[in-house]
């Protein structure tokens, strides 16, 4: 069943994810509640009554792309292949040869937004559709360093200003790229006369679209919205993902009835909660994991397979597939997939002083606006058993964290870590009466 | 209702507390189960019949003492500031125009003791009241390094020997000072002659009024008897008052069926205790604090607004208030208020050996009597993931250990310990082949 | 009852244990389900019907032996000095003035197996007696480095190779020391007649009999088999042990019922289960010894007087008598009598590239055929608040691992290892206002 409706969208995920380092899975293939993002925003756009998708990919994750959303029933999807990463307008170009004279939706896998984006947008375009393009505008009072629109009194738009600085925001309308084209021919020739290859052309392009008198209309949005950007922003979308949760539990599940599982916590098939558990909501596990004796497990996301092991906490953290984890403490933190931790690996994740978390990206230093943060750890990596890692450290995929090691610096891809410890052997003076540990024996628990 | 017996009683709570670096509240002010020490002792005193209190004070805990006592119901309280701290005879001097000819009983706040030493103290007089003063004495085998009362077999004393050496000991009968003089005039006249600032200089003069005729009678008390002179002390008086403890849980409490709350335990209102936690008395947890899940805590003081949470074990140890503690092994300790201790932070309290543990306080060496003993921790300190303290470290107010920082030293007051890791980075040449960690994980938890 | 039966075994426990460094426990004392090895052995051949027995001993293992051996009823022992540690042909050789005509079965405490390979061989002898003598063959597809029977048809012996390269060896029936000489005063001959004093003196002089035309006959054993020659073997004797385990909980155990005991367990009396304890069978547990909170007990043997303190995981290891362990991670390990670890110590139990754990034991590397192994330690030893102990490291007795320190070589016996933290003390720049703090603990756990 492909609705009449002859408008498409088109996911642009052929960009490549330099700010998420370490984390190398490219965006739209991070699985939240047990599905990749690409795949929630399809069914977003479905539940608004879209069904005709165009998704732009890359080299690399077309495979995995094309296997993510050939499995989602009732709807119509053409690929096309983005040669090299040169931004937003450089996808649409690449996939010109689709775009029929119907209305285009043009969407970011960079956004996780409600349904309601959609619907509130089609219902606009059904109300008046002289508008050139329909922009979907989140409206928050909390600053942030994207696209501003400015508007007049009847919502059309009169300028789009990019990342303008903290106070000096034109309007408290964010841009998110849930744009409505009513004739994406246009938005083609516009794309074609921009001179420069910068990241931003298509934005440009809208403005000059707009100062060439081609009305666009601002569609207010004040659902949930969460930008993935840089890494930490993971724990966010997990967040928005969590905050929708039903409680949901497999019956091909092995739940101790000395563990607890509570609230809204989803566990997928063949998942084994061993005794003394606790399973604090909102929380997802995925099929095949273990989660061990007495380990605590709260407002964090689990992949499949994994083991968490005896003794362990997790904290508001999102793990993805294969990880094995062993009395360790893993608060606000991003773990990859096929990661395992030896036995007392703590992640810091709060600084002494309780500031926020800052981290380097591209010899720039970013606020991650969150005081508690932990690691980012690329997927297989290792760490050795009483590792520390401090707070907002990134672990680049492939890489181990020897044992002992306290490590404070972002650490690349595929590094290997060794402590130097430093001690002296001496002959030990002390021998212990055999007689005084039995006495203390009968005395037994002290 | 204020009694008739016009007999006063002074706390002598003027004075600093050098020794008990690094916990730096007035020992009077610290809290034993919810209360003060200064209002357990009135109390006591009230139980015995004595309602009528000079508070002898410093600039610094005039406040807060103020305020531990006025709400204290059905007492008679005036309070003396002492200017400096000069010692108990400087004390009394400073509220000698509040002494009346009535007896007069003078408490040394270091010491907690049974209301029956003030019983006893008043029944002797009652019973012949011609003696100058009458000294309350603790008749233990064991040494102690303060006063010891030389008496006749009528308990008439003859003499006060200050610390002699162990071994030496001249009697059984240790001075506690729990002392009533029939005439303070007669007490503030020697006071006023002697020559000294020195710090016994109330013990001597009571040594030259005996000397000089006047008749000072010993009152035996077998009770239980603890100094607070040195901040491992503070272990000492924990126990006892935990050893008078009777159950009593707020119903204002949130417990989880799958704890254990198990003996002599006070619970305080808006307590949580969560799943497989274990609460073992006598123990005394304060309002408004959580006892994470799976902690045990045995023999301990909690106070108000801490967090013992996940994974640890507080034994033995006495927490001020607003302390967070995460997968923390806590032992034999004393921990100011508001510290946090990072995940793995361990609080060792035995030595290899097994000796008792030994402390340098103003360059001497002092036996703490304790083979087992934690750290002693002031206010305001927080640790690191994984940081290690040896057993019997101080660590001055608002300090700061580092992760992975294992302390063998004391840390004064005011300082960051940061920890040099060395560590070398080399490329990593393991990869691991996912499919062996696919077939490992079939086997699944092992 | 003595059975009729007139044939004797001979248990060679003369000889030292070089390669079994730093477990220096005679390996036939070594406890296995509460009782020395050379007690099971002994009953195994009694459960065969033979009921006399000639212990060849050393001087430092003569009266532990003869006090495991005597409280065993219906045998008759006699015990037989051997003065140096000279190999298995110098043992016989010692006890030759008590070898009568009679047949007799010559046993290496070395060798775990079942009592089965004793009735084999009596009843390839009582159908056909005519060899000179029956040795078992351990019939296996795997390689084992010891000695290879090269048989006929009949199972007749032609040769015995001794260590043949992997790959190379000649048959797949490994020589096990269970052998039945049907004139013990021929073998006397040969073995007088050899004229080295290596260590392989008895299978060289088989070899001569053999090629001189004393028949042989090999018995195929295709039961259990455990060898115990290196320390590592002790696990893999632990695991033919626990795998015949049938559950047995002692009447006078404590065990909480928030305490979970499951599968083939043995809990020997006076122990003590404590809440939210885990024991997962196979497993035994020696009495007098406590479980304590949270611990998580697996596939382990743990001997007499032990405390298994809060918060540890013991998973397929064996734990001598007197062990006093604390939040510890103990993974397949060999930890012997009176150890005790420090809170947060944890044994790494698997390299980074999970490649098979490789030990020195006298200059020579050897592959111990574990990809999981854990620490190897002597007993009277201690470990600190979190050490880490790297895996297959060896701790010589009696040897203190400090705290903090991370221990990758093997330590030799009476050692202390000491840390040397680097660290800098640093002023504290950070105050925390108390009411942040205040603030966040009104959101509690977080």
């Amino acid at each position: 069943m492909i609705s009449n409706r002859k408008m498409r969208v088109i996911l642009l995920c052929g960009g490549i994810n330099k700010r998420m380092t370490p984390i190398i899975k490219h965006k739209s293939l991070l699985h939240f509640t047990g599905k990749p993002l690409v795949a929630h925003q399809i069914e977003g756009a479905k539940e608004a009554g879209l069904n005709r998708f165009i998704v732009v990919v890359n080299r690399d994750n077309i495979t995995d792309l094309k296997s993510a959303i050939t499995s989602i029933p009732d709807i119509a999807t053409e690929f096309v292949v983005q040669k090299r990463p040169l931004g937003m307008a450089d996808a649409i170009m690449a996939a010109s040869a689709l775009l029929l004279p119907e209305p285009l939706i043009v969407v970011n896998p960079n956004d996780v937004f409600d349904a309601s984006a959609y619907s509130s947008l089609l219902s606009e375009y059904d109300r008046n559709s002289n508008y050139a393009a329909y922009l979907v505008a989140h409206q928050t009072p909390d600053y942030f360093p994207g696209g501003y629109l400015v508007v007049n009194e009847g919502n059309e738009i009169s300028r789009i200003v990019e990342k303008p600085p903290k106070g000096k925001e034109p309007s408290n309308l964010v841009n998110i790229v849930v744009h409505l084209h009513s004739e994406p021919k246009k938005l083609l020739g516009y794309l074609a006369k921009m001179s420069s290859s910068a990241d931003d052309v298509y934005e440009r392009a809208l403005d000059r679209m707009i100062r060439r008198g081609l009305p666009m209309k601002a569609v207010v949005y004040t659902g949930q919205w969460q930008a993935i950007k840089y890494p930490w922003h993971i724990l966010g979308a997990m967040d928005y993902f969590l905050n929708r949760l039903t409680r949901r539990i497999s019956p091909q599940t092995s739940i101790s009835d000395k563990a607890v599982v509570e609230g809204n916590v989803i566990i997928e098939e063949n998942v084994k909660v061993l005794e003394g558990a606790v399973v604090r909501g909102p929380s997802y596990i995925g099929r095949n994991s273990v989660v061990g004796n007495n380990v605590l497990l709260r407002n964090s996301m689990i992949g499949e397979g994994c083991v968490i092991g005896y003794g362990t906490e997790v904290k508001h953290s999102y793990v993805g597939d294969g990880c094995w984890f062993h009395s360790n403490y893993i608060g606000d933190s991003v773990i990859g997939d096929d990661c395992s931790f030896g036995a007392g690996t703590v992640l810091a994740n709060l600084r002494f002083d309780e500031a926020k978390i800052v981290v380097e990206v591209g010899g720039h230093r970013v606020d991650t606006g969150y005081d508690k943060l932990g690691a980012i750890v690329g997927s297989g990596c290792r760490t050795g058993i009483n590792a520390s890692l401090m707070p907002g450290v990134r672990v680049g995929p492939d890489s181990f964290v020897g044992a002992h090691v306290c490590l404070a610096r972002d650490l690349g891809a595929g590094r290997k870590v060794v402590a130097e410890p430093r001690y002296r052997v001496l002959p030990n003076e002390t021998k212990l009466a055999r007689e005084k540990r039995q006495q203390a024996l009968k005395k037994l628990v002290d």
